[in-house]
Formats: C-alpha cells, sequence, structure tokens
C-alpha cells in the first residue's frame, strides 16, 4: 500500500503517477486479430469452428456443436441448487426494474407555425454478449449486459461464450436463461467478435457487440468498431473509498479486498480524513487478509496499485475523487447525498456505510458495467439508453419552409452550397 | 445515375453492391498520425507551432499567435452583412430550444425498504470542436457541434480551426461567438486533435471531440479515443428520398443534387412507387443541372454512387430504407408520420413535401451531425445528451442490506469471489 498526504509538495505528481496504466496496444496481438477478422471475414463458418477447435481445444465438426439450444440452457437453470435460482431470478428482477427506468421514449413537440420536431426512439434489432470462459466465468456479467438490452426490446440477443475443452458453465448458462438471452453460441476469442460483426452461415449478424474480454477480443471489437458498436474497451477494475470514520474499519478493509481480489492490477485507493482511522483500517486488512482464498491477488494488487490518501477534510476528497473519476466511489460518509451533489466523475457512486460495492455488482439495480481508466469524464455506466437509438423527426409545415427557408438559403450560400440553397427557395411561395 | 428494380432477381446483391463503400484505414497515414501524437505530447506548445508553421504555411513565433480572443470573434460577427448576422442567430436560437429538450436530467427512486437508486446527471467539465478550414468551412458545423455543449452545460468550450495562409473566415468565427465557444486556437490537422487529447501548456486538455475533418483527422480521432471522448468518425453523406409522387419533381430533383455537391463520393438514392415519377424527376434534374455552380461534383457523386430504385409499393420502401440505414431519409410522402413509424434505422426523417433537407441542415432545429454508412442502425445524431454523463447513484438502507447481502453473497460464493461475498456478509445483522 502506498500513502498519500495531500499536504506533500508532491501530492499531485505522487496522484498522477498512482493513477498512470499503461494501455498500449500491442501490435503483435493486432496482427493476428487482423488476420483472424479477415478469415472468419471470408470463410464464416469453416473458420470460425476451425479456430475454436484449435484455441479451444474443441473437437467439434460444424456450428451445428457449437451452438446451445433454448432448451439447454432451461436444463442448466434447472441443475442448479434452489439457492442460487433464487438469488439469480431476484438479481435479474432487480436489475430489470432498474433498468425500466432508463427507457428512453420518442417526443415531439410543435411549432407554432405548424412545424413538428423530435426523437424517435427504437431499440436496436439485434446485439451480442461477449461472456468469458474458462476461469473467469461471470454470470452476473450476463445478467448486466443482457437485462437493458432485454429491457430496450432488443429482438434477440445472442450470446457467445467460449468452453474451453468442452467445459460449460452452469451458472453462466442458466444467467443467460433468466436474462432473456435468444441463442448462445460456444465460441469465444477474436473469431466469435468477428463472427458477430461479419455474420456467418449461422451466426447472425449483430448490430452492436457488448461484454468484457482479453487481449484479443479487446481488439477485435476496436477493430469492427463502426461495422458494428461496441461498449467501451475496458481498463483494469478500480475502487476509491471516501471515508470520514464512521463506518467500521472491518467494512472498508473488505470493500478494498472485494476490488483487488479482481486481479493483479485492479486498484484500491482510500482516502480518509484521519491517519487513526487509516491505521484502524490497516489492522483490519492485516487481520482479514488471512480468510482470502484469493489472497496472493490482493496481496499483489494492494502492493502495486493500492494507496491509502490522507486528506484535510472531506471536501479536498471529493476533490481528488473528481480528478480519478473513479469506476467505484464509495462515499462511506454520513449525509452521503450532499457529498455526492459535488462528485462530477465516477462510475457509480455508493453512499452510507451498508452500500458495499459488491452490491451494486450482483444486485442492487444498477449496471456493473462501468466506466474506467478515468473514462467516466466522460461516459456512463452500461444501460438501456444503450441499445436504443434515435432518429431525429422534422415536418416542416408549408407556413415553416417560408420562414426557415430564408434563413438557411441566406446560410448555404455563404457556404457556396448553392443546391441547398435552391432546395430551400423552391419551396418558398415567391 | 444507376437504375434499380426490387422486382429484379439480382436486387439484393445489386442494393448491397450499391452501399459497398471502402472505409479501410490507410496504414501510412495512421503512422504518420501516430508520430505526431507522440510529439506533441511530449513537447506540447513547441510541436504544435512548428506542425501548424509547416502544415498550414505559417509564421506563428508561439501559442500566443495561433489564439483567437474573445473580442475577435464578435468582431467578425459585427463585420457581416445584416442579413447574415440575422440567419446566424436565427438558426443557433432554433438548434438551441431543440437541444434543451434534449438534457438528460438526474432521477431517483425509493425501494420500500428505503433503499435509494438512481442515476447522476453532470456535463462534460471542457469539450474540444474541430472545425475544418480552408474551402470547406462551414459555419453551420460550429452551430451543430458548440450548441448542444453548450445547452448541456459544459463550462469550457474549446474549439480548433486551421487558418492555412492566416486565411480566417469571418462566418466561422461569427458562429462561435453565436454558439457558445469559448476559446479559438487556429490551429488543425493530427496536431490539434493531439494537443486537446493531451493538454499542451496552452491548450487545455479536454475530455471529448467532436467534429468532422480529413483522413488525418479521422486517424487522430481514432488514435486519441480512450484518453478522451470521440464522436463517430463519419463516412461520406447520404440521402434517401422515398417518394410516392405528391411532391414536385423539381424539388426532389434539387434535394437529390443538394447532397451530391457535398462531394464526388456523397450518395443520393431515389425510391419511387411509379416509373413515371422517376422519369419526371430525371427529366427535371437534366433541367437544373445547368445551373449549378457545383456541377461537375454534382455529376461525378451521382454518376458514382446515384441511384433510382423502383419499387412495388410504401411498404416494400421502408423496408428497404431499414436495410439502407440512411443518414438522412426524406418521407416524400402523403400521411408521412404513419410511414415513419416503419422506419426503424435512420439518422434524421424528413417527413411531407416542404421538408428539404436543406432546411434541417442549417436551422429547423436538429442536429446536421448524423450516423453514416448504416450506423443509424445503433448509433444516433450528435445532441446535448453526448455533452452529458451519468454516475449510479446507491444507498442502500440496513434492511435493504440484510436482503441483498444474502442474494449478493450466493452469487460472489457462486464466482468464487469470497471477498465479494464477505463485503456483503459483514453488513447482515445475524
Amino acid at each position: 500500500m502506498k500513502h498519500l498526504n495531500t499536504q506533500s509538495p508532491d501530492f499531485q505528481a505522487e496522484l498522477k503517477a498512482l493513477l498512470a496504466f499503461e494501455t498500449a496496444q500491442d501490435p503483435k496481438i493486432d496482427q493476428i486479430v487482423a488476420g483472424i477478422c479477415a478469415d472468419v471475414q471470408q470463410r464464416g463458418d469453416a473458420a470460425v469452428v476451425e479456430y475454436t477447435n484449435r484455441f479451444d481445444g474443441m473437437a467439434a465438426q460444424s456450428m451445428a456443436d457449437l451452438t446451445l439450444t433454448q432448451a439447454e440452457l432451461q436444463n442448466a437453470f434447472e441443475r442448479l441448487p434452489a439457492d442460487v435460482q433464487t438469488a439469480l431470478k431476484t438479481a435479474a428482477e432487480r436489475v430489470e426494474r432498474y433498468h425500466l427506468r432508463q427507457k428512453l421514449e420518442s417526443w415531439t413537440y410543435t411549432d407554432a407555425d405548424g412545424t413538428l420536431l423530435g426523437q424517435q426512439i427504437t431499440a436496436l434489432d439485434r446485439v451480442g454478449i461477449y461472456v468469458p470462459g474458462g476461469k473467469a466465468a461471470y454470470p452476473s456479467s450476463v445478467i448486466m449486459n443482457a437485462m437493458p438490452a432485454h429491457v430496450a426490446g432488443v429482438q434477440e440477443i445472442i450470446m457467445v461464450v467460449p468452453t474451453p475443452k468442452g467445459g460449460r458453465n452452469d451458472i453462466v448458462l442458466a444467467a443467460a436463461y433468466i436474462a432473456g438471452v435468444t441463442k448462445v453460441f460456444t465460441i469465444g476469442g477474436a473469431q466469435a467478435v468477428a463472427a458477430l460483426a461479419y455474420g456467418t452461415e449461422t451466426v447472425p449478424q449483430v448490430d452492436k457487440i457488448t461484454g468484457p474480454g482479453n487481449a484479443f477480443v479487446a481488439a477485435a471489437k476496436r477493430r469492427v468498431f463502426g461495422v458494428v458498436g461496441i461498449d467501451m474497451v475496458a481498463g483494469p477494475s478500480e475502487i476509491l473509498v471516501i471515508a470520514d470514520g464512521s463506518t467500521p474499519a472491518d467494512w472498508v478493509a473488505m470493500d478494498l479486498f472485494s476490488q483487488a481480489e479482481h486481479d493483479e492490477i485492479a486498484q484500491a485507493i482510500l482516502i480518509a480524513t484521519s491517519q487513526a482511522y487509516l491505521d484502524d483500517v490497516q489492522t483490519a486488512m492485516n487481520r482479514l487478509i488471512g480468510e482470502m482464498p484469493r489472497r496472493a491477488i490482493i496481496e499483489a494488487s494492494l502492493r502495486n496499485r493500492g494507496a491509502f490518501i490522507l486528506a484535510e477534510d472531506l471536501n479536498e476528497a471529493c476533490e481528488i475523487a473528481n480528478y480519478i473519476a473513479p469506476e467505484h466511489l464509495e462515499l462511506s460518509v454520513e449525509n452521503p447525498q450532499q457529498w455526492a451533489q459535488k462528485i462530477r466523475h465516477a462510475g457509480a457512486i455508493f453512499m452510507g456505510s451498508y452500500t458495499s460495492e459488491s452490491l451494486g455488482d450482483y444486485c442492487a439495480g444498477p449496471n456493473h458495467v462501468l466506466p474506467t481508466s478515468r473514462t467516466a469524464r466522460f461516459s456512463s455506466p452500461l444501460g438501456t439508453y444503450d441499445f436504443q437509438k434515435r432518429s431525429s423527426l422534422i415536418q416542416v409545415s408549408e407556413a415553416g419552409a417560408q420562414k426557415l427557408g430564408k434563413t438557411a438559403a441566406t446560410l448555404a450560400h455563404g457556404e457556396m452550397l448553392t443546391a441547398h440553397a435552391r432546395a430551400a427557395e423552391l419551396r418558398l411561395k415567391d
């Protein structure tokens, strides 16, 4: 754990160094991915089957061997213990209810001259959800990606999930069943992204691809961006906790661990207004670390990228939060809503002692796909709105065309675009 | 002009060929841009001044020579003829009024157990607007990019516009004055994009960059995406007109010209339900082309990428429109609102005879920055919402933590994330 103090003359430089993270794209990975994408675009299913057999240790004869039916998803759900079934259902219901509030609706208004203006909101036709396989199989990620699309009204939600050596994860498939996924292909990597982006004989072309993946998946998503929409390419996960000392130190210690256990490059930072509280949290961490099965990962993460920051007061802490623009911000303070108003940049704001980040990760309702690496300065949590889009609506009345036509023609002539001007002028009565 | 008929057995293939457009990125341009970006990131102002002098034929000593004051913008406005001043003001006011309707507002709701959920909406702090210089100087583009940011509440709107050989465009600067731009630098190209993305001694780092540019600008925007937000990298502009014959053929002919006059790769397509009407429009085009100063560009565009499509009926025409997902769609038909409901994918829908695209380009109110190249399948017009972002709000009550904690812990254990589970369990009372 690094220790920073806002009163140090080097604080700004130390903070910048703490946040620095090299996100350079590997040209070697890019080249491999370019080859795979081109091959899938050209040869379709045959290429997808070959890459899947090679990279995932499968022995598929055709895409039929890599396609799951709705019945298989349902069976996976029914094989689960009752408490897990209930937990999945509860989480999905809460996420659905929250995301219904985000649904955009069409709107119009009419000018005094009868001209109608507005926007028509429609759902995307078909989207692809990428779900990582293997060791990091996250059913919560299936719910968080598929449910907003389902709520938006997307008719076809295609999930891809690699099953290395044929190993399927029942909870992941059950989550797909619960979250409204319409079709699952057991493929992954750049080949799965390319199949969704370009379409193959079996895999339908989608309009947008969301969901996390490794460096090959990220490079493939960057490559197909423009052909289809993509969500952000995510960086390492981060938490910033601001504490005024009112939350038990054990709780905060465990919240920092829950971020650090993701991987060695995850970042957990605690800002407190007293050294005594920072010491209490350190003591709690020393005591609790022994209980953690992922101890080695937690320790590496905290050593590499973790920090304690001692701030003068909560105002200063909020200013630092706005600079960091953290993915997750816990305001573990009294009157948290008052302090939340001072936060301009954060993916999600967890307010008060009882709001552990992990409640939000799974089932509070809001999405856990959040902007990382300071991108909360300009981007938002994944939401229903990411699976809807807008078309401008314009119906100019005859009277409106008289007024607007003169303005448009003047400006068009100023831009030397005569046909633009003439198109407006032809609609003028005299 | 190509002629397609939906009854032809080759129609689908012909339509696909018509829309095909090679958007491959030039690796040579990418390499040059990578060098410029790295140089600006490292050397700041000095590099920006050097590139500007070299590429734009300037003789600046420092960034001070490349900075315009608010007074200079005002002077540019005051030098304009009265009718142009009025047209700019009218356009800006209408665009402002429309974009105010798009402003997102924070929202929350509270569960029965006292848990509060919602989203806090904030504006971006600072954005950059890229405005091309030289021959294609578009004041309308300044208004369409800056006004939504201004309406969103962005505090600093930094415009960059190259002034090759020192030539400044008064209308462009006047538009900046009217649209709420806070600062202008007379720089362009990849060096301007890099300066905005990384910040220099003089140019403040922004959170998002929008606005059109040449291949170097587009490559630079792609490169800095992630460090800052960007709008879409736009392809060639397109219009699709669906006509039932109720609009004078001259008007439709001029609307097709107004798209074609942008450049040789712009695309203008007309779908009609009768051959006679297509013939009328062709006759009108033959008659009107002589009046067009940009005749050569129009003819090249129509020859390369223009088309007439004969459809069976308006239902079929709308299906084709949904496949094309055009940037601009004119429904030049009776009862256009009824047909608009069948449109799932279009950047902007212009309804009825009087609604020429050019009215929307300048002053109807909606934005003229629209998704091109079929990306209306998954993206939206530039809007106020592009300069706002959301932070999830979660405040779990003590009672809520008891209920949610069990669900979260069950799912976290299922993902082998023990610290996530423990963080939830520590908040349980028993």
